[in-house]
C-alpha cells in the first residue's frame, strides 16, 4: 500500500468528504477505549518483545489465515499449531513469503485496510506488500520489533489506549491482570467475565471447568444453587480486579427462567454427563435470566453476542482447535426470544444490556425498535464480519433512524491482534465521521450536531455505557 | 433547527441534487392524498382549537415518547395517561421542557425531520429546540394555536389535503364522519373498515366487540354465517359513508380457507370463550380469505399490515395501554403464507390487495416478485419504522428493479399526529424525487420518464390504487 | 431510449465516474464467457433466421411478460402458448403494439436496461419504444432479422462469445450440440448436466424421466445403485461432449447422506409411485452429497441454485406451463443445511462448488463467511431478480469484505434470451467497474489493484472457476 491517503474511506463527494475530514479531525486523537476484546493480558504483563512479524500478525489472526485457507493454502504451511502437536511450518520467513504472495486477496476487505494502517502508521512502511517486497518488509519490521518503542507497553502508550478490556473465563485466576497491577504500570487493563465454558453443559470439558470454578471460588458445586453462588463469587472477584462487564457468546438469545426444580434437575443431569442438547438450550436460556439478575445486583454491564455456529469445519477443529476462521453466522431472532428477559428486566434502570448480532437483518427490524424502547437495552456496534467500512455503514443506516445514536454504545475492536487496535478504531472513527457527514451534507443534521455526535460515537458513548 | 434548507434530504452530488430539486418542484404542491392513517375524525368534526403544544405533539405521539422512554425518562413524567387513571404529570410546560432537554436524541431520525418541518413550515419557528429555547418556543406555538388559522379545518385546507382516510372499527357508528358530512364542510374525510377487534377471537374484549357488531349491523351473531353477514352489512355502511378500503393488522399473512364446518366450530368455541391460540390463527387465516372475497364483491381495496408483535412490554401495556411505542416487528414470510390467497384471488382483476411489511428482507426476495407477477397484488409504501429517508430509499432500491414503480401505490402517512401529515408527505416527495434523480443521473431513466414517475409516486398511483 | 450514454450506470460523482469508465474501457471488449444459461442450442445448430421481434424478444422472455401480466394484460394477448393448445393471439405486430404501449413499465428495471442495449447496440435503433413508435421499430427490426448479419451464428460471433453453456437434462441426447460440433463451426457451445427431472422423485413425470435416463445410459434402473451408475454414465457422456459443469435447482440446500438401505428404500417407493414429500426432500438432500462425490471423481464443477418456489401461480401453470414468471423466492438457510456437505467435501481441493441464492440476507451472514473459509466453495454472482444494477451492487457490497473477490466466480447471464447476452454482460461489467471505482475513489484499493480486479471479475475468475 502506498502512503495512506488522509481522506481514505470518506465519500467521494467533495462536500461530504470535507465535512467527514473535519469531524474526523476532531476525534482522531481522542484516547482509545477498548471495552471488549481478546488481547492476551500476558503480553502486557510480561512486556517482552514480539518475536517476529509472522508470530505477531499471521499466526494469531484467523481473519488472515482463513482467507488464505479459502484459496487452498494449507494451515500447516502457515505455521498454525496443531492440537496434537504434529509438525507445521516453522520457518517464519517462508510463511511471510506465502502471505506476501497472497496479499492481493485482501483487496477490498477490512483486514486489508487494517494491515495497511499497521504497516504504514505503526511500522512506517510505505511499500506495498507483494511477492517481491515480502522479505524486505519482513526484515524492516523485524528490526523495529526489537526496539524499545515496539515493546507491548510502549505501543499501548503510543496507541493512546485509555482502557483495554480482555476476556476471561469464570475460573480464571487473572494472574496477568494482577501482575500488571502490581508492576506499577499506570495503565488500565481490565478483565471481562465470560462464563461460557461453565454454562455450556454439554461441552466436552464442562465438568473440568466446573471443577476449576469450584476451586477458584472455594465453593463446592454439587447443586445449581451453589453453582450460582460460585458465579456470583467470581463476578465479585472480577469486579475487585477492575471488571465492568460480562459477556456471553450464545447461539440464540432465547431467555427463559426455569423453576428451581427444573433447573436443578438439568444441572444434576449435567453433572452426571447425561444432559441433552435440549437441556443445554434451556439451561443457557435460564442463565441469561440469571446473568441479567446478577448484573442488576452487582452493576456489571451485561453483553450478549449471539448467532455464531462455532467450529463449523470439524476437520479443521479437530486438527487445529477453535477460533480458526470457521465460525459461521446463523439467522437470529430477538423479538420473541428476548421477550421474557426484557419483560422482566428491560425497564430496570440498573441494568445495561448490550446486544450484538451477526445477523444484519435484525438491525432495523428487531434490534433498533427494541433498543429504541427498552431503557435497559443498548446496541453493540457492527460486529465481527461487519466490523468493516460497508458493515459499519449499514449498521448506522439501519439503526439510527429508529434508535438514534444514543441507544448505541460506540465502537469496540473485539480483536485478538494487539496491533490492529488503533487501525480498527481509526477506521471506525472515519466511517462514523463519514456517516454523520452524509447526514450533514443532506441537511438532516447540522454541523454542530454532527460534531457532538461524532465525539459521542468515538468516545463519550462507550465510556458512559461501560461505566468507565 | 435553523431555517430549513430547500435542498434538504437530496443527494450531496450536485447533479443528482439539481435533478431531485427539479422533480420535487414539480410535485411539492400537488394535493395530499392520505389513504391510510389514524387521525381522530373528531378533531375535524368539532374543529376546536388544539389545547397546547404538549397535548398536540407529545402526548399522542408514540414515536416521540418511546425515544424519551428508551433513555430512562418515565412516561408518567411525560403526561402519558395511565389505564387506571393514577396520576401523571399535568404541567404541560414542564413536559415540554423535558422534551426540549431531550430533543437532541432525535438527530438523524424521521421524527426529528418531521418536527423540524412542523416547527418551521407550520409554526414559522426557526430557532432550534433545546433546553434554553423550549419555553420560548412553547409560548410562540401556544399563541398560534389559539388563532383561527390553526383550527383543524383551517390547517387541513392549508395543508392542501384532498382526501383523508381515518381507521375505524367494524362496529363504529362513524358519528364524526357523519358530523363532518352534515356540517357542509366540503372536504373529503373518509373511514376505513378495520375489523381486527372482531377477528381476534382470543382478545379479551372480543365478545364485547361482537355484541357491538351485532348491534351496529342489526344482525344477531350466533353463527359464523351471521357473523359474516354482519361484516358484509358493515362494509356496505362504510361504503355508504365514503369508505374505499379495508385494513387488517395481523401477525402473519398466513391465509387459508377453512371448511364451513371447521370455521363454525372455531367460532362457536370462541363464543364460549374457549378458543385457543391455534384456533385464533386459523380463524385469522380464514378471515383473510373472506375479506378478499368480500373485496371482490363490494370493490373495497384490501390492505394488510402484517408483522408487528403488539404490546411487547407488558409493564407498559398494563400501565398505559396499547400503542405506546412497544410494538416490535417480527420476521414475516409471504411466499408460502399467501400462496392459497393468491392462487384463489391473485389473478382477479376486481381485487386490489395492498401489502405492507415491517420486514425489509421480504422486499426484494418475496414482495417484489409477487407484486411483479400477480395482477391483484400491489406493494404498500415503506411502513412505520421504515417511513424515513433511509427506509424509503431502501424500499425503492429493493423493489423497483423487480416490480417497477407501477406495482406500488404511492405514499401514505399512517399517522396519528395531524400536524405531521404535510411533513411526512413532503419528506416522501423529496426522497422519491431524489431516488428518481439518482436513476436519471446514471442514465437509467431519462428526465422525461423521471418527471412522469415522480408525479406517479406523489399523486397518480395512490389515487388510482385506492380508486379515489 | 435515446442514444445510450457511454457513462450509463456509473456513479454520479465525477471522480468515481471517470475511474469506472477507465476500468470499464479495459474490460468491455473482452470475450464473453457465458458459463451458465438457458439458450436453446437448436438455435445455433440450425442457424435459421429469428422469425420476428415478438418471437425473438417477447414470447420466450418471462421477465417481460410477467411484468405486463402484473398490470392486467392477459398472457393470451401476448401470444404465450397454452398447454392445451387453445388459441392465443397470433398477430405478432399486434402483440408488439401492446408491448410498446406498456414499455414505460420497465423504467428502472434491468429488463429495461437490457432492452435499451438490444435496441440500440444490436439493432441500431435510437428511438424510444412507445405506443407511437412501436410499429416503426418492429418493421426496422424485422428487416434486420432477415439479413445474414442477424443469423444466430453471426450474432454469436459479433457478440464475441468465447464459450456458451446451455442447460440440459440428464437424459438429453445433446443432438444439437452434436450437430454444432459436426457442422465445422469452430465456436464453443457446451452442455451442462442438470439432473433435476430425475432427482425430483415426486414430480409427475419422474417415472418417464427415469425411463429416458435408462434408455440414454443403457442401464436398467431398478435400484438406487443402478440409478447412480446411470447418472455417472451420463455425466461421462456430457463430459465427452464438452461439459464442464452440473447444475441443480433445489428448494433448500439441505444435504444429507442416507444409508444405502434408507436411500434404496425411498427409491423403491418412488418407483412404485408412493414416495412422500418427506421422502423427496431426503432424496434430494442425499443427491447433493452424491453429486459432490461425483464431481470430485469426474471433475465437473458443481452448481446449486436453491430457493425458488416454482410455479407459485397454479392457474398460470396449468394453462401455460412452467417458467412463466411465477417462480417466487423463499428464505434460504445455508450454515446448517450445508454443514454435512461442507464437512465431508468442503476441504477437498478437487471440488468446486458454486452456490447461488435468491435470498440476499444470506450474502453477508452465511455465504461470504462460508466461501471465505471452505476451499471448495465459491459464490455464484447475483442471480435472477438480483441480476441488476442495484442487485449486483448489493452483492459486491455484502460479499467482498468477508470473502474478497477471489472467492466469487465472475458473471453469468443465466438467460433464455439470446439477444440479451451481450446486454447483460455489458451491464455486469459496468456495475463491477463502478463498484471497484468506488473503492478506488475512497482509497480502499489503488487504481492498479482496481484494474487487475476488474479484469478478474469480467473474465479471469469465470474462466478459472469453470476450468475453461
Amino acid at each position: 500500500m502506498a502512503k495512506l491517503n488522509e481522506y481514505r474511506f470518506f465519500d467521494s463527494n467533495e462536500k461530504v468528504r470535507e465535512i467527514a475530514f473535519e469531524l474526523y479531525s476532531g476525534v482522531k486523537d481522542l484516547p482509545i477505549i477498548s471495552p471488549h476484546g481478546h488481547v492476551d493480558p500476558k503480553i502486557l504483563a510480561n512486556n517482552t518483545p514480539f518475536p517476529d512479524p509472522t508470530e505477531l500478525l499471521i499466526i494469531p489472526d484467523h481473519y488472515i489465515f482463513r482467507m488464505l485457507y479459502s484459496q487452498g493454502i494449507k494451515l500447516e504451511s502457515l505455521g498454525i499449531p496443531t492440537v496434537d502437536g504434529t509438525g507445521v511450518e516453522k520457518d517464519h520467513r517462508k510463511i511471510w513469503q506465502v502471505f506476501g504472495d497472497s496479499y492481493y486477496l485482501f483487496a477490498g476487505t477490512p483486514t486489508g485496510a487494517w494491515l495497511s494502517h499497521e504497516f504504514s502508521v505503526v511500522f512506517g512502511i510505505e511499500e506495498k506488500l507483494n511477492s517481491k517486497t515480502a522479505m524486505k518488509i519482513y526484515d524492516a519490521m523485524q528490526e523495529k520489533l526489537h526496539t524499545k518503542e515496539f515493546l507491548p507497553r510502549s505501543l499501548f502508550e503510543k496507541f493512546n489506549i485509555e482502557v483495554l478490556n480482555t476476556t476471561d473465563g469464570a475460573a480464571d485466576s487473572l494472574e496477568y491482570h494482577k501482575k500488571i497491577r502490581e508492576s506499577g504500570w499506570n495503565r488500565r487493563v481490565i478483565p471481562c467475565f465470560r462464563p461460557d465454558a461453565v454454562v455450556n453443559i454439554t461441552a466436552k470439558n464442562w465438568k473440568k471447568e466446573i471443577e476449576a470454578l469450584s476451586k477458584a471460588s472455594g465453593i463446592e458445586i454439587s447443586s445449581y444453587k451453589n453453582y450460582i453462588k460460585a458465579l456470583e463469587n467470581r463476578r465479585q472477584y472480577f469486579k475487585s480486579m477492575g471488571a465492568v462487564s460480562t459477556d456471553q457468546g450464545i447461539v440464540s438469545p432465547y431467555a427463559h427462567q426455569l423453576s428451581e426444580k427444573e433447573v436443578n434437575g438439568i444441572f444434576q443431569k449435567a453433572l452426571k454427563g447425561s444432559a441433552t442438547e435440549d437441556d443445554a438450550n434451556l439451561f443457557t436460556a435460564n442463565m441469561l435470566m440469571e446473568m441479567a439478575r446478577m448484573s442488576i445486583e452487582d452493576g456489571l454491564v451485561m453483553q450478549i453476542h449471539p448467532g455464531a455456529m462455532r467450529n463449523h469445519n470439524k476437520i479443521i477443529f479437530e486438527r487445529f482447535g477453535a477460533d480458526k476462521g470457521a465460525d459461521i453466522p446463523l439467522q437470529t431472532e430477538y423479538t420473541k426470544n428476548m421477550h421474557e428477559l426484557l419483560n422482566k428486566y428491560g425497564n430496570e434502570p440498573r441494568l445495561t444490556l448490550i446486544v450484538f448480532t451477526l445477523d444484519e437483518t435484525s438491525y432495523a427490524r428487531e434490534l433498533a425498535p427494541l433498543a429504541g424502547h427498552y431503557p435497559a437495552m443498548k446496541l453493540g456496534p457492527a460486529w465481527w464480519f461487519h466490523d468493516s467500512i460497508e458493515g459499519m455503514t449499514r449498521f448506522r443506516q439501519n439503526v439510527t433512524e429508529t434508535a438514534g445514536i444514543y441507544n448505541t454504545v460506540g465502537f469496540n475492536d473485539d480483536t485478538r491482534a494487539f496491533l490492529s487496535i488503533p487501525a480498527r478504531h481509526d477506521l471506525s472513527r472515519r466511517v462514523d465521521s463519514n456517516f454523520l457527514a452524509g447526514l450533514a451534507a443532506k441537511n438532516i443534521i447540522d454541523i454542530d450536531e454532527a460534531k457532538v455526535m461524532s465525539r459521542a460515537l468515538a468516545y463519550d458513548l462507550v465510556k458512559k455505557a461501560y461505566k468507565l
